[in-house]
């Protein structure tokens, strides 16, 4: 527990819920309040209840946006009941949204809860009153959760697989199937669905700040979403390990709320993002988990990969898997259109989901190009021998370099100058050792497409390469003595290097860096002045 | 800068995109990855370069996703680069790209790059090269960055604002325009845009601590998305202010890099989540920004939230504001349908863009309901004064317990058990004090209502009640003195809670915590305890 609160884009605690419900409404298309109340339904509202068909209502704490009211839409639910941050929402709101999607409705409203004390009681309370006002209404308890492996089936938390039950029972029921129908199919798929947790860093309720606290490579594995701990704490792996050590937990056969998941089955996959994971992290363990099910001969027919079920910003993931059944028919519910803005637009199952798939490259075409190989005049091996040398001495150099410069780069850059120009210089020396060096043309070439290859990013060598390229060209042109010429312009590279330290940058990622933090020469240009003198030096000692 | 790098789920630091990329590919439909470079296309790539449209690539650093991957498909992207993290990829991956888009493509291809000195150089270099191939290949470079308020309008950064033009081209290109065309209204829709972003919580590159710090309140207004710090350090106040000062940066007249945003003004409205900022936020500043633009007279057409240009996991937003034509061909490309996955699968102009919408609340139907009120023999003024004058004390006491009841909350629970109490109680004592009581049941029901409106969450009353319950019933049931009883039962209630603190939870969110952690009273029992014990006082001293 710390007490200094986490930051946060808020305006007032205690509004907080209402005024994102404001906010969510306003942008999104399809969707209205309920006055007074932290509801969000559809707002033909009229229409679905004309329809004859089933309506669905799911709700519980705030803090797991875009659940519920995401998915809110033609498909999904027609509306969803939000509590304050974590809390179950009152008795009073969720007896609103039944009278609001369920009176007059003789087919009757399907209530879809996650399993947690205060909902079951609260959504139960409700159901119970609603029904006394002559309200068709049943209700299904989410229970996904594979964590809290000694305990009773029962204690099963319902965690991102309940997303998974409302996209099931939301085109049950906008196909036309009876409140019976949806209710019994859904409690089947429910026992047919798992779902494992892991948390990196944990959330912070608005005005508070972090719930639970881990090591600096610590991970909670088997949380919840309320911000809770996980059931165990572990050191932090890779990915791939972090993925098998909680689908090992979801399927341990001495687990008693595990999964049965065998080899064969076809699965649908939910890669859910708890809020504050990146999303380069994200497709990273969609590979890995895709790897894991393959090497398990599990068959994955669809995945859905992002935010669905967050705890605010804990950083961190759930996995859930969806057992699908023969017939294909849970498969058919996923792929179903929905308006609901939170279901992720492409989602459709594809055949293919596996890993290694591409495309050939195309090579340069002969037509038409400029090859930078194989042009002007070839050189004798005297000379092939000399510029060798000369090359690898300057690689060498600036290999040496490269603390010194990602020192420099630190400060204006990203400190990586140095490695930058490590790779470069590495790639080259190897491609100079290894080669016949046919032209002058052939070998500035080469150097050119290497540097491109293997270094990226931008550095200030512009002006001592000019510094010393105006020296070289008037020596050349005056005919003055070659070593001397080369001489005078690496010392004066050297000093345009040294003059960057009081230049303001005007390209790169300098620029935008406050100048009072910069003052010491740029590493680019610190560069060039080095190879430069490498280069002379290895002439001189030839 | 921190030693300790910051937690990841990754395989390995140099690794990270190329998995991450193969990762995207399996789980997308519809795009596939080019062998031996980071690079994603439409997999249907014949079919479009036969079709004779023009094809669309953008790219740059990796660490932004879901851009530019997420961008490809039909009515999008042809194809996205990726760099390494945060870095420009490298001209020979550019060219491969344009290879594969553009030859054999006679509508030719447009290049979309951010305003970056890398990927401008790296960029070009590579449509210089397509074009000595005989590919036509153009580019537009985007600057959308209103925070460098002081420098030239050629320094703008690239920021989210790129994505827009991501979808505008996009559809141009899909509707057969010509590349000459697509180019010309793509810059013209590029001067018509402007971003400005603010960080609370910086990011980190793999392997590495974060690249900067900020103070506990404080944040960075005017950042890049490359992990830079902002412009300027403020502090943080309410999500409406931060916004306010975002726009006012945007529209400030002394800012040589502003929009000129004006009163009537329909615009396109992005709201971009960096990474790590919580859907519950984002929702509260989306309000903030339409209050605002609301009170500046700009009318809102269509608003995009979510994470579309992202710096990893940095939790902060960018808010992006593209200005649209008045002939409306801007407003229809961005409505125009994509089979890209990062586009938002609701996404249309709906016409009431504003807050406030909300539907009237159905009352309790009066055909078949269970009134709690109004039944019940009616009670004489005597009872009724004596029974306000109990229930006001343990109302009372009830609110004075807050403390005590947090304190004992922190340790099994999330520390609000008090003060959910002492608000419900507060509602009860106004109720009490206001009304006049006109049955025992009345007052029941009506406790029960306030009960449900006020408190939610679950607490652990059930066993002090029971054994409260059981020695009231046995005295009732034998005629016992009723005070004697009540004495009884309290003294009963009170040693029941003080043994929660030795029994393990199988209810609520304490039966998840760590049975180690517990060992005290649970606060919702001894809640029962105090007010029990204040009706027994407060019926004494009657």
């Amino acid at each position: 527990m710390t007490t200094q609160p986490t930051k946060k884009l808020i305006n007032d605690v205690d509004r907080c819920v209402d005024e994102a419900i404001e906010g969510l409404v306003a942008i999104t298309p399809g969707i209205t309040k309920l006055a007074g109340h932290r509801i969000v339904v559809r707002d033909d509202l009229d229409d679905v209840k004309k329809s004859g068909k089933v309506t669905l209502l799911s709700g519980g704490g705030s803090g797991h946006e875009p659940s519920h009211a995401g998915y809110v839409g033609l498909g999904m639910l027609s509306g969803a009941i939000a509590g304050s941050v974590f809390a179950s929402p009152p008795t009073s709101s969720i007896l609103a949204a039944i009278r609001a999607v369920g009176r007059d409705n003789p087919a009757g409203t399907l209530l879809i809860v996650k399993n947690y004390t205060g909902d079951c009681i609260n959504f139960g309370i409700a159901m119970e009153r609603a029904r006394a006002e002559g309200i068709l209404v049943e209700m299904v308890v989410v229970k996904d959760d594979c964590a809290l492996a000694g305990q009773d089936l029962d204690d099963r938390r319902g965690l991102a697989g309940t997303v998974f039950i409302h996209k099931l029972a939301g085109c049950m029921a906008e196909s036309g199937l009876s409140l019976h129908q949806i209710k019994q199919a859904v409690v089947l798929a429910c026992s047919s669905m798992g779902t494992v947790g892991v948390c990196l860093y944990p959330c912070s309720v608005p005005g508070a700040g972090p719930s639970f606290s881990l090591g600096p490579q610590e991970i909670g594995l088997g949380l919840g979403i309320h911000g809770e701990a996980g059931i165990k704490q572990l050191q932090l792996s890779s990915a791939t390990d972090v993925v098998a050590t909680m689908l090992d937990q979801m399927r341990d056969s001495t687990n008693n709320c595990r999964l049965d998941l065998k080899s064969g089955d076809e699965v649908a996959l939910m890669i859910n993002n708890l809020g504050g994971t990146s999303n380069l992290e994200m497709a990273i363990v969609a590979r890995s988990v895709l790897q894991y099910l393959s090497d398990a001969e599990v068959k994955v027919e669809m995945v859905y990969c992002g935010c669905f079920m967050t705890s605010l910003e804990m950083v961190g993931i759930s996995l859930t898997i969806l057992i699908l059944d023969q017939s294909g028919q849970r498969a058919s519910y996923l792929d179903q259109a929905t308006s609901a803005p939170a279901w992720p637009s492409v989602s459709h199952r594809h055949g293919n989901i596996s890993l290694g798939k591409e495309l050939p490259v195309l090579e340069q075409a002969s037509l038409g190009s400029t090859h930078v190989t194989r042009k002007g005049e070839k050189m004798s091996n005297e000379s092939c021998k000399r510029i060798k040398t000369v090359l690898s001495s300057v690689c060498y150099r600036l290999m040496e370099s490269e603390k010194l410069l990602n020192d420099l780069d630190t400060i204006s850059g990203d400190g990586d100058c140095g490695s930058t120009l490590r790779r470069g210089a590495e790639a080259m020396k190897t491609w100079i050792e290894s080669e016949e060096l046919l032209s002058v043309s052939d070998v500035a070439g080469h150097m050119s497409i290497i540097a491109e290859e293997a270094m990226g990013g931008s550095s200030g060598a512009l002006d001592p390469l000019d510094a010393a390229y105006r020296i070289l060209k008037e020596g050349h042109t005056n005919n003055s003595d070659s070593m001397k010429t080369l001489e005078d312009a690496v010392n004066a590279a050297e000093q345009s290097a040294e003059a960057t330290s009081m230049m303001a940058a005007r390209a790169g990622r300098a620029r935008y860096v406050n100048p009072d933090q910069l003052g010491r020469p740029d590493p680019g240009a610190m560069a060039v002045a080095i190879w430069l003198r490498a280069a002379h030096n290895a002439l001189r000692a030839l």
